[in-house]
């Protein structure tokens, strides 16, 4: 006999690198009747997606749209369609995150520069200066914005100025920051920025913004072999998403419905208000951490408030400490990822799981564990300057 | 000020190429509140995914898994996974998907060699043979088992075997048929198979089930070169979905919960009772068409009852007839891909929207427009024949 498994998942509060906790008016937008991919009402909420994703990207972008995808396919998209065979790449590198665009980029046939950074430090702008000066005509600068791997925040605009000034392209993943720190494409001069919907925009994974610069829509318009990725490729993604409406694929339906009510909370909420709960929360756990006791992992003067990476003190069981933190208090942070597995844990204060209430909890909650752990947690100290970062305006 | 567009998708009768209407218990799975994609109990929802594939495909594959994007994404991790700069492959085409597989072959660097038959023909299978044997050291067949562009069902374990004698592998687009007709990788001896799940799932569009049999599988592991995709790159998807939990993307959460309950819906009503289900309801709206005075499009004998191709009457108004049927009656259909852009219609009963109701609501709706058209089409005799074929077990 056939065996039907039960469906039943827990509630977590999601306070790791992604996803984030999600508004029910965003689930429940999912429950909305399906459309047809081509059916004009389907088309006016995609049309509506685009006016607010300008808004959000705060971009005047033509080719802004959502690909088919978790984030990982914007950064696809934005790869596979700027890069050609033998085109020269220099990428900044200071996470996993940055070097998964690297690899990107090769498989896309392009000879790619890794400009290390430590991980834990911000994007080395003079290293891509130095590379790209060494290497000569490079045609694309990538870089990672928020680097969720590592908790840092890097500067977009002083690599953009090095950019320009090599005559490349600027590629910014913006995965981790859109929604809960100043995205600027248009400010920036950046040509490609992507984004993914599960960390500060606080909707279900599935779908990636992506906005492409004028610059960057000729480039790949002008592309002599197509991009290897027909799923994902943008001529054809634009051509259903403008106004030719040509079909490229089924959309998917309920996802785009839960990015357009995901939107309209950010724009309702204002962007320059999100950024700045997302910035006094996000201190106040850090201010909470170092409270604690513990150290903080990210370079002082680049640590995003939306995503904090603190070393595990020595001593300290990483898996048995998140384990409790799952099973016990019901709450999801994050492990290290590559270099930094077993040496940090990822704290995320995204979207709707950024509150006063989740730092609080978190913090109290991990005191507790790392005591019963033999590292002298200071609790009290740390619940009083976490509060005190709350009550600031 | 900022314009924040409302949100209320209208309630549709979705009786196009897909998506098809979804089952309240699976839209409302997508309510669930979010896991993290490396939470202990989504883990587990993915394993019951996982068996459930296996049962619902009908294979015994380990590599059995749903990619993180709609059909097309699919039919992309198949093609760019199999397909090596250099391969011949031999695409057998009668629609348009057929086609686009024969695309991505070409973008994967693969030496295609294109089988077309007639646009409304099943899988020209001696053409195929011919072709392997011209061609020599095929190694891929690509064939589409249910063309969403004509309605027709083409005879894969006759393709198969052809593939089988030119040692070959065979690649098989199920994205129409899985879950309304017979799909049986296994028994076939297809070696990739991959599909939707907006189609006779009736899930939300946004997850692609696939499947590749062992001697796919070794061929992906022995790629010298990595495959153009790393989104859809099967061996970082296989690592996520296998015991190795390694990361790779952030799953769509919310889409695995679809596609989990979609399975167990099907799994519930039990194969078997599905295909027959689709096939009366299917049977029975043909039967109508012709009673309308109508001519269907696909090949006798071939006709896919999950998607009737139907032709339009000289004099009457493709574009009209199908706002009509959305506009007053509420009913999305199909208009022609492709070379049949214009000459027919599309007319899907899958999953949920396959039912007897549908069928008599259509032709009436349809009748009655085609007769303002100036059509003299036959309502009465059009029901009474549906009526007939809906009685019949």
């Amino acid at each position: 006999m056939t065996t039907i498994p039960a469906f039943n998942p827990p509630t977590r509060i999601l306070m790791g690198p992604g996803p984030s906790g999600a508004n029910p008016r965003v689930t429940r937008a999912m429950g909305a009747p399906l459309l047809g991919h081509l059916d004009p009402e389907f088309l006016k909420i995609m049309d509506n997606c685009r006016d607010m994703l300008r808004q959000v990207m705060r971009t005047a972008n033509d080719v802004t749209l959502a690909t088919p995808g978790t984030g990982t396919s914007g950064m696809e998209a934005a790869v596979m369609n700027l890069v050609q065979p033998g085109d020269k790449v220099v990428c900044g590198i200071c996470g996993y995150f940055g070097d998964r665009i690297a690899q990107m980029a090769e498989r896309a046939g392009g000879i790619v520069t890794r400009v290390q950074a430590p991980w834990g430090s911000p994007t080395d702008v003079a290293g891509i200066e130095k590379a790209c000066r060494e290497v000569g005509n490079v045609s694309l600068v990538t870089m990672v914005h928020a680097e969720t791997s590592t908790g840092v925040q890097s500067d977009v605009p002083a690599v953009s100025k090095v950019a320009k000034a090599a005559g490349a392209l600027l590629l910014v993943d913006c995965v981790t920051s859109l929604g809960g720190v100043p995205v600027e494409p248009d400010l920036w001069g950046a040509d490609a920025v992507y984004s993914g919907t599960q960390k500060c925009l606080s909707a279900p994974p599935g779908v990636s913004p992506i906005t492409l610069s004028a610059a960057a829509w000729a480039r790949v318009k002008a592309r002599e072999v197509p991009s290897n990725t027909w799923y994902l490729d943008m001529q054809l993604l634009e051509a259903y998403w403008g106004p030719a409406r040509a079909y490229h694929h089924t959309a998917p339906i309920s996802m785009i419905y839960a990015l357009h009510e995901a939107l309209a909370l950010v724009l309702e909420e204002g962007l320059e208000a999100r950024w700045a709960r997302h910035e006094r929360n996000g201190r106040a756990l850090q201010s909470g951490l170092e409270g604690l006791g513990l150290v903080l992992h990210a370079d002082a003067g680049y640590r995003l408030p939306v995503l904090t990476t603190v070393r595990i003190p020595e001593g300290v069981n990483d898996v048995e400490v998140r384990g409790a933190l799952l099973k016990r208090h019901n709450i999801e942070v994050g492990g290290g990822l590559g270099d930094l597995k077993g040496k940090v844990w990822r704290v995320g204060l995204m979207g709707e799981s950024s509150t006063p209430g989740n730092v609080l909890l978190f913090l109290s909650s991990l005191g507790k564990l790392l005591r019963e752990q033999g590292f002298s947690a200071d609790v009290r100290s740390a619940l009083d300057a976490a509060a005190t970062g709350l009550a600031a305006n």
